[in-house]
């Protein structure tokens, strides 16, 4: 399916009360009042020290085609809430803000401004959400990654969380946060090919059901991609029968063809365990360079504790924990008006809250990096 | 932005092992060979006793107009990994399987099958990574949907989550599962516009700040609103100053026009005492129709103390723990080989594993659901 063009229009998803506001600045006369929105956030995933700033590319590549078609005034009109001044503003909408951000890819920390956006009210507002959705959802996924992939201590990390992600999207740009924040790959075809990322995969569980035996599994497999030959050997037994099937594959069907073994997967059990006996089994059998892969429901957690019990894996695929960042699914990034132009003269602004952590830093700020030899520290000025 | 027609091609939105798998079975000649797959979860998210089925619209969309278009074919050759059969089977791709499902919107509960999947292995496999993707997310915000607006005790629910979604199909199709499963209204336009959901919002903080005083936020608002006037009353001081001086918007706005105010929301504080505050200021002023909306990290668990602790709450609007399910924020739903056909006969597939739960029910199952007067049953044979 593609979507359909005059239907599924993403400038037009935002939260209602942004155009609703901006009515009311047209009718006060306020919508061409310059103003500075800040995008922060208040604290770090996961306890963490740092996040990974994303989702800068894609939001860029929609502000610059935002625009409201037919169908979509037609909608608002059928609303009985805005008027033909506000509609025509629509119609002939252009975004003309400026924008100030850290790069893609960067580390960030709380409380600090990671974009600023300055423009006419009625503008900059109509922005709010889907700024706050594409940098909360893409930098929750780097950020995640990136914890993960330091995790694993140089070995390989491929993303293959598709089928949990939360929608198309969160499994497309999921997976190019991750890449962006140091994963080597995805199983994600579609974000293979938009991003130019390399796509993994070989077989599931139902392959090998497929076939009579476990063994002619895993023979047909080899025959059919003797160069990418990862053999998933927990579908049965993973020490009884997936690791001598695999290595009575490698011996009959690549050995005679001199083609090396890529590896196995473990998908299931005490992966520290079998792993180690997997290495030791591949050994003996003269398979030193097979690698082993492991998946089943690992984060940083996870991959810590495994290399921490001595565990022999050379990759690791993350699937659920990664796309959803499970175990702190919410990026808390906010949009907070700063300041106003009054004049020439820039204003700052306020919010007061009784939750404290509510309270903004009022004012345009710039943004200061303080390196020393040993270490980073930062600076709001 | 509307995705470009060409790149942006949901049929190749797949776990890449789907394509290497598919490409096994025309090697093999197994291509046609009739697979039956079923789609189920072994638990039920945050240890609830039910879940809610959601997704089967969106997917059904998708695989009738699934298709592989010259560019998805040029990526799939520059991989090197596929033959010219396989590619022209891409090329003239009808998706042709039979799909049995429980309804849109059904309760579901662990390990009976909700949807089964009739057709050649090269087709039924290649489904999988979107059959799952849609349904595990779909299902999993109806499900979180439906524990929040059975919290609230009769009382209105509306989605506002858009800017913490994982993205923009999470927000749009969050927010359709969330109204499937019983939520009141949205804030997200896109979702009202393409699912003709109810839309609602009014002011953010911003609107507040962006006045001299409240007093003249509230005003112009009031004015330009008068029939949807609900106005935010925690941007400096709730009791000290927002509830005060709406109640005098309403006086010298809302009461000379004749209208009725329709109430205030609260973002932030301690919403029960709050509220309780709130409501008798409103009433001891004459506006004990005026409602009282409540915002700020709520879900299921917080409501019921809300309500517990006396709160006068008339309605709630829900963001990121709704949209995320933050709590549980995977549905784990799972596509799994039961049974092939050889010679018209249906032979049983199962999996076992080290990991008991994820132990198969081979065989093609019909599902009953067996109802007494005073509670449901299920059955699954």
């Amino acid at each position: 399916m593609n979507r359909n063009f005059n239907e599924f229009n993403i400038s037009i998803l935002s939260d209602f009360y942004e155009y609703t506001m901006a009515q009311g600045y047209f009718n006060e006369n306020m919508d061409d009042k310059i103003t500075y929105f800040d995008v922060f956030y208040r604290n770090n995933p996961d306890n963490a020290s740092y996040a990974i700033f994303s989702g800068l590319e894609h939001l860029t590549e929609i502000l610059n085609s935002m625009k409201f078609n037919k169908e979509d005034i037609e909608y608002f009109k059928s609303l009985n809430t805005f008027d033909d001044k506000f509609l025509n503003f629509l119609e002939n909408f252009k975004f003309e803000c400026d924008i100030w951000s850290v790069p893609e890819g960067s580390v960030i920390f709380p409380n600090e401004p990671i974009m600023t956006v300055r423009g006419p009210a009625v503008q900059a507002q109509l922005i709010e959400t889907i700024a706050l959705l594409i940098i909360n959802h893409e930098s929750l996924i780097a950020t995640k990654s990136s914890r993960i992939k330091r995790a694993a201590k140089g070995r390989a990390v491929m993303e293959f969380g598709a089928r949990r992600a939360q929608g198309i999207d969160a499994s497309v740009y999921g997976a190019k946060a991750s890449y962006i924040a140091g994963i080597d790959g995805t199983s994600n075809v579609l974000t293979g090919k938009l991003f130019n990322i390399p796509v993994l995969g070989t077989m599931a569980h139902s392959w090998v059901q497929m076939f009579d035996t476990e063994l002619d599994a895993f023979k047909a497999f080899a025959k059919s991609f003797p160069n990418n030959c990862v053999l998933l050997v927990d579908t049965y037994n993973t020490l009884q029968s997936g690791v001598p099937n695999a290595i009575k594959t490698f011996d009959e069907i690549l050995k005679p063809m001199g083609i090396r073994p890529k590896g196995i997967r473990l998908d299931s059990g005490d992966l520290a365990y079998l792993s180690k006996q997997a290495r030791k089994m591949l050994d003996d059998a003269g398979y030193e360079d097979a690698q082993i892969v492991v998946s089943n429901s690992l984060d940083e957690y996870t991959i810590r504790d495994l290399l921490h019990q001595g565990a022999q894996i050379n990759s690791f695929g993350i699937g659920e924990r990664l796309i959803t960042s499970k175990t702190h699914p919410v990026f808390g990034g906010v949009y907070k008006l700063v300041a106003i132009e009054e004049d020439g003269k820039i204003i700052p602004k306020i919010k007061v809250s009784e939750n404290v952590d509510k309270i903004t830093t009022p004012g345009v700020k710039n943004l200061y990096r303080i390196y020393d030899r040993k270490q980073i520290k930062q600076k709001l000025i």
